[in-house]
């Protein structure tokens, strides 16, 4: 199974080549679109939702997977194309931090991708050369690459936790990067000079409130019973979340 | 085949994550995303929706199906798990509602699922509960189940057609409830103290003009000819479309 | 593989019906969602944009495909369901200038589609006719046809490259018609009384800039270094965009 998401948007032929090309080198093989709508320009951040979503699959029984994630403001520049081999799937993407949450777990491998395809556009990496290797790990088939210690990796110093948003949704819920499994139920965060208490769900705090909880990745979110917290709050990706107490 | 409406939206990783919960348990299985803006809130008229799109596909030999059909705005509430065969398909949804039009149908049949996962969210039982109960109706796997009679099924008094707002498409063309099979052909509608007569297509009244006619789901259908008729009649969804003769 | 692509948008039931029908008719046949945001009421505009993305993938290896195309504006009038054959691939869809670009290519031959179903809507004949006719071309079965000339097509005048504005991207860039790969790099073009010079990637030019480049279907896009070209410099689909030397 190829599990794919990007920044992409779903407007527009980008999504569908990437697809074309996978169903072209990986023909039988399933591939589910996770998300198109990761923040561009914010690979540190989309690769902490990217671990989490992982996380969540994995304690749903779907592992063994391949990914290609594609958040790749530098595309054309010489950033290399990386496999990230951790907590028993592959990861395909970009040398930008986008994949350095997920090599910051116990026992992670990254290589270096040599292969090149003979088309590559300056543009689109995500179906010249990141969909071709996401296929050939899929099949099983060997990637020329080049091993690479986890110290080279761009933004190496990646931990498990991110104390920032990372992503709002359509309805204004505010995902952080805080695995919420590391948070006392009493603890009180703090975000654009607001703080959060707990809630297990929305219907536990009055309309208009404002409050935390573990979402269904895992992540601590920030949200209003009845409303938007990005506009209440004047959150955006990339503010700091921080825990109060 | 697995299809699948939800009121998730395309955007975030709700939908994804379902589909590789599916492709973990049902592999193989082709699954279809039928539509993922349902009106989220409204799960009966959803319902009259699903029956409509389930009436139209059957007349073109899309039959032997699994719907999954989540809009839930009680998740985390003790509202049931529900299975309900009709009409040669099985259909997996919460019971509040969103399966009433389809319980409605002659022969009916509903079980309440018993079956629970290991990992189970407060808030995303699509993904952790009712996919994988799709995916083994899909498999022909045995699910734990009570049967329960339809009468005990919430909003139990659901009837084939109902006349009111369900759905509103991105040109502003308002679809209702109500079977376009039952009406004769000269009715007349009523919706926002406007009437509306009937028209075969939209190049037959002229422009800025409101009408009615049967959709492609063959439901009755509120449009304009190149105007938005949600726009200019202020109908959204839930409002009432009533036969004035 | 059967490529689909059309202007229904990604809301509403209409794709999602359309793909339960190929997976009807077609089981086991990968379906891939090129793109559903192609512009309303242009088709040859879209026939272009529907020429460079075949270019592009069988430049990477991805032939033999049925594409499902649909710009359908006079669906329920007695404009023709045609096919066209070209450069290796089927292509389904109305005779209304769509297949016209792909038509041109040497060696194409078209037929007119005489076979219909069972169950014909008045206004969804993506669903109804389009769709069992690419399951049928994809799993070999003959389709009822009658062969007829490419002078007949509508829009027969229709050549490889067209001076337009053919699709906007949702960051306001703006791809035409023209194949890059027929102007000279020292090309300068005008469009909206403006001048663009090429350049290669967006970081050549001050933030601000309008230029224009070879995008990632080969095709000539102008742009502008974190702007919009379309908002900036007034330019919708249909707008003429020439060389000016």
């Amino acid at each position: 199974m190829i599990l794919f998401l990007s920044d992409f948007g779903l407007a527009g032929p980008y999504v569908g080549q990437v697809h074309a090309v996978l169903a072209r080198w990986a023909p039988g093989t399933a591939v589910i679109d996770l998300m198109h709508d990761l923040p561009p320009f914010r690979p540190i951040g989309a690769g902490h939702l990217l671990a989490a979503l992982h996380r969540s699959l994995v304690a749903r029984g779907v592992d063994g997977t391949v990914y290609l994630a594609v958040v790749d403001p530098g595309v054309g520049t010489d950033r290399a194309p990386l496999v990230v081999e951790a907590s028993g799937a592959r990861f395909v993407g970009p040398d930008n931090g986008l994949l350095s949450a997920i090599a910051a777990a116990e026992g992670a491998r990254a290589w270096r991708i040599d292969w090149r395809p003979d088309a590559l556009s300056d543009s689109f990496h995500g179906r010249d050369l990141f969909a071709p290797v996401a296929a050939m790990l899929a099949r099983g088939e060997p990637v020329p690459h080049t091993d690479i210690a986890l110290s080279q990796l761009s933004h190496a110093d990646a931990v498990a936790s991110l104390a920032e948003v990372i992503y709002i949704d359509r309805f204004g819920n505010v995902m952080s990067g805080i695995d919420a499994a590391e948070l006392p139920r009493d603890a009180v965060l703090e975000a654009s000079g607001q703080r959060f208490r707990r809630a297990r769900t929305f219907g536990e705090v009055p309309p208009g409130t404002g409050f935390w909880y573990a979402n269904s990745l895992g992540l601590v979110e920030i949200a209003v019973n009845q409303g938007s917290a990005a506009a209440l709050f004047g959150l955006v990706v990339g503010k700091p979340v921080s825990v109060a107490g």
